[in-house]
């Protein structure tokens, strides 16, 4: 086996050890003559994965017992839709930060549902930052704050959480969910897609506090309803299976590195090695506000454009994948997932010396 | 590695040749150094996964090209509710067939979007037959007629497709597509959950014909609109990629099998083999009318349901797994989908006899 170094945004890198153990139980599991995939999820062996997959993301997180833990399909992009509909409970309004491309999706799909009130919003400033706590401003009878704590595509992350009093507060964490310690106290509902920090496309996990379960908007589908799958453990219908299984290989090998704390750590090394690197070139430019600089994802551009696909290139052929900017904004980006070796990070910055020496 | 007899009614069964192929790829795609589950769903390397897959299924299925494929997440009971969302275009009511828990389940969450004219039901005959062409009686101003082709629970199968003249046909076939050829012209929709004869569960298959596209109810979610997943060749968001890329390694195999058509005649064999060992036998019992006699699910009793758990254990012993019938009607249940071969059925025949030989 030949593994490279998988920089993707999403779908993104998986553990080596998490893969190896998937593959070698992926026709047999554990002896039992079939796939993990083929089995019920009604299965005593499927049921006991599952609940030990809840556990361990509970440990990891420290999920206090009042949060329900669901584990759905869609993405979001779904959520962008189930948030107002579960959310607004007899009111109105919510109110929404805006700080780029993802807060602007579920900006606009909360305004199908309800009036939307910008708490705060930084595109007068391209983005470059996030709001600090001080611009955000609540509205009278909002429903909920929903703020996106990791913008994967501009690579803009909040330092802080928001505090919003007794309004709910709801966090788009797809990109930076289990990358440190957080108080889930702080938060109504928090939800992430799997496919950055948790595992395979096709997963959505979404940690909501019991008291905000059971009022829908008129009109909500079923599958929509946080409380339909809360009270059937996530199995009102059939979930996904595999994207379950492999999320619990990585919560337990989260575990088996020190949890949340150590990644941390991990996270925040990799992440300073490459914007030093990033900083310390005239070749290289980051363009974020450093308070607001994300550990996870690191947009950067080169002095040239015209050296961009070289630059693309010569990375894939030393086996640095998956480097090209999202199609909206262009130039580089290293996703630096969890998943993402502390390796990986010193190889791309060996790499991007080396480059600029050839190059700049 | 040691592979049993599986008969699960979903997640069920994939090929041996499926996994060990998946398997083997897991961790190193084709020697690009990461898994598929690692790469962007637009990676020149995916797009090419997943429009293969399509493909495939249209050449198996002979799909028309003024029917879109859609591939997307949410199951066939989320299905239940975009149906009528995309399907009502302007009308109020929608026509359903009756003919086991999985039509009652679309009935019910069609019912919170629109009047539903029940045209057909054989629930005086407590299930146990598809209707007669003739009982079917559309009402004035239906937008559909909706039936479910083959139920998993029960056991019943339409031999026939619904003459509905210029009404959309929807049928949902998520348990007996691509089991047999089709004449998808006939169908306005054609939707299934992958789990039982395409892939692993998270992932929806729906087959749509394009002018039906584009007229959704007011408050759709954006992920419930079939014509956003149309227009975005099912990558509105992050696809479940590694369902469509297993999806399409099911079709790859199905047409080295000789396509549809020759597992046609396999299903009708393995099928025909296990009711005549029921019906030659006193002690073993199926209550389906012959003519909507499922070749997919065959529940069947034993003459002393005491006996139950002692078979499923001898079952179990002797490497045929996950017989056990469905929890709200008891019984056995052996779900004979394309995955599961022959001898699979001669093994499963043979235990039956000698088991009644041992306690009958």
């Amino acid at each position: 086996m030949t593994r490279t170094f998988n920089f993707s945004a999403g779908p993104a890198a998986l553990p080596d050890e998490v893969l190896l153990e998937a593959q070698r139980d992926l026709c047999d599991w554990q002896g039992k003559g079939l796939s993990i995939m083929e089995m019920s999820h009604r299965s005593d062996e499927f049921v006991a994965v599952a609940e030990r997959a809840e556990q361990d993301l509970r440990d990891l997180m420290s999920i206090p017992d009042e949060y329900r833990v669901l584990f759905l399909q869609g993405g979001a992009t779904s959520q962008f839709a189930m948030l107002p509909m579960n959310m607004l409970r007899g009111k109105t309004r919510a109110d929404y930060i805006n700080t780029g491309i993802w807060s602007k999706k579920a900006i606009a799909e909360a305004k199908r549902y309800c009036d939307v009130h910008l708490a705060a919003s930084t595109e007068a400033d391209r983005f470059l930052r996030a709001p600090d706590a001080a611009e955000i401003q609540l509205s009278a009878e909002t429903a909920y704050l929903h703020y996106t704590s990791n913008e994967t595509i501009g690579g803009v992350q909040f330092d802080f959480i928001p505090d919003t009093g007794d309004v709910p507060l709801v966090v788009d964490m797809s990109s930076d969910i289990l990358s440190c310690p957080l108080d889930v106290s702080r938060f109504g509902v928090i939800y992430a897609g799997a496919q950055k920090n948790i595992g395979p496309a096709g997963l959505t996990v979404v940690i909501v506090r019991d008291d905000l379960l059971g009022q829908t908007l008129p009109g909500t589908p079923t599958m929509y309803d946080y409380q339909v799958h809360a009270q059937g453990g996530s199995m009102h219908n059939t979930p996904p299976t595999f994207g379950w299984y492999l999320a619990g290989l990585v919560f337990q090998w989260l575990k088996r590195q020190g949890g949340v704390q150590a990644m941390a750590e991990v996270n925040r090394r990799k992440a300073a090695k490459l914007y030093a690197a990033i900083d310390q070139s005239a070749f290289y430019a980051n363009p974020i506000a450093v308070s607001s600089r994300s550990i996870m994802n690191v947009p950067f551009t080169l002095a040239d454009d015209a050296l961009d696909a070289i630059f693309l290139k010569e990375a894939e052929a030393a086996g640095l994948l998956n480097l090209q900017g999202h199609r909206s904004v262009g130039g580089m980006r290293a996703s630096l997932y969890n998943a993402v070796p502390e390796a990986a990070v010193d190889a791309l910055v060996s790499f991007m010396a080396d480059f600029e020496k050839r190059h700049g």
